[in-house]
């Protein structure tokens, strides 16, 4: 299938989820950022994953891709709070608690972040593959993921952290969810063992390039070009992988680290009937030439 | 089994959760508020019906209890922010975010949410089962349950709203979380469709006097009993059922509720084996001379 017509499968999907609405205003606030015109890299690389390993997304597939992006746009709208990153911008518009308040902004989070397992758990799958996905997903964004990388990371920008300490926490705060269309797209096509073990190495890898490449562009890159004000974490003193390694090093890095994860899918190939060419095409996308 | 042995193989499972820590700030704030000394009323209906069913509780059972309580915890955190209610003492001791800040009260909330549809997933319960308690507790807690009548609670505190207003605000907020025990105890059973019928109405009905229950006690109680800052839904001239109906009224609507609630678990007991004494002493604990 191609791009365009996926992400607009996306999108309906995400609107279908908040078709009824208890309270108009949490409705109105949970859209406006689920709408805000994200790349759904996610969502992208777990359905393309689908259709490399050998079939056609269904609808199921579409809500899993949709659960996964709920739970990241939450975790945005949290981010950028006053008492978090206290960003007025993000993707280019005004972020949700500046639109609507800091009260709606909480609680549009707290739905995106609690929705999703029961949307996965009305999903046409079989019980035993909805239970691991919400399994997956659980674990990779919360006390044990994401939430917790969140605090590492907030507690580190008081200190200089070496590059140990800096991978830790950006494994937790954004690659677990990252990691998760990886593993989901075996479960949902019912891999191996094996096979998800290589795609699930594959996303740790995938995710770590994300966080060096978002570091790299935080130096280099506009405002128009990120969306948000450029050269915050330069500005905040904060450690990241320029300021650890150095620009050089750190393009260098993000470059071994994609190759690496395309070996992982180089693995899986020879595991199982597998066109690796499109997903690579994805991850190929986030070198910075790219 | 006494309540206290119940009480105390609870708290096991729910420090159980969080032993292996990522963050150890994020830990300690989540546990604060864990063991805070709620009076834990969800997980003990849960646990109390599923041996007024018939069966002594699992090690699962107790865990199905720790993920209601986790969610439970998760709200009140993000209800005491200070973009929220703005409260400094919850249980009589300082508020999450007095204690830590306010982005780790955010942040703990948030995996607050997040964790236990992992560990719902985690328990030995058929897959079938986890997915129908995951669907349900979502469902209580998100964008169609909790989540929705927080907002709507926060918008009807500019105006006056009618009995009903009130009612459909309430039965979001909290009656959706004070029905899933009721719910959730014959999902774990077994039981046919017609018993968790009565049971969730029994807990639609519970849940309704809890609230009618606490609009009163904020009229009537020190904070010594409350354990909070009293009058304060009065100071705030907030649309309470006191306020709308009176409170001889009030406690008239709360008896013949708590009563509702008892003859439909008697229906219960028509259709399944079933010893509701235990129970209905716990719902007659709601009465306000209980």
């Amino acid at each position: 299938m191609i791009a365009t017509e996926r992400m607009a499968q996306l999108e309906a999907t995400l609107a279908g989820f908040y078709q009824q609405a208890v309270a108009n205003r949490l409705n109105e606030a949970v859209l406006y950022s689920l709408q805000a015109g994200g790349k759904r890299i996610r969502p992208m690389i777990f359905l393309q994953l689908i259709e490399d390993l050998g079939r056609q997304a269904t609808e199921a597939d579409y809500q899993v891709a949709a659960c996964l992006e709920l739970i990241h746009t939450g975790s945005l709208i949290h981010d950028d709070l006053p008492a978090m990153d206290d960003d007025d911008y993000r993707r280019g518009r005004l972020t949700n608690h500046k639109v609507f308040d800091e009260a709606t902004a909480i609680l549009a989070g707290d739905g995106l972040f609690l929705d999703p397992f029961g949307f996965l758990a009305q999903a046409d799958l079989p019980a035993q593959t909805i239970v691991e996905l919400v399994r997956e997903l659980s674990q990779a964004s919360g006390t044990f993921g994401m939430v917790a990388g969140q605090i590492l990371d907030m507690a580190g920008e008081k200190q200089k952290l070496d590059v140990e300490q800096l991978r830790v926490i950006h494994a937790n705060k954004t690659g677990k969810l990252l990691t998760f269309p990886f593993v989901a797209a075996g479960l949902v096509t019912d891999q191996s063992e094996a096979v998800i073990a290589h795609l699930r190495e594959a996303g740790r890898l995938v995710g770590l390039a994300f966080q060096v490449r978002d570091d790299i562009l935080d130096v280099t890159a506009s405002f128009e070009e990120l969306g948000k004000t450029p050269q915050k974490d330069l500005r905040a003193d904060k450690s990241t992988y320029p300021a650890l390694m150095g620009l050089e090093a750190s393009r260098i890095f993000l470059e071994e680290t994609l190759s690496q994860a395309l070996e992982e899918l180089e693995k899986v190939a020879e595991l199982t009937a597998f066109s690796p060419e499109k997903i690579k095409k994805i991850i190929e996308s986030l070198r910075l030439d790219g």
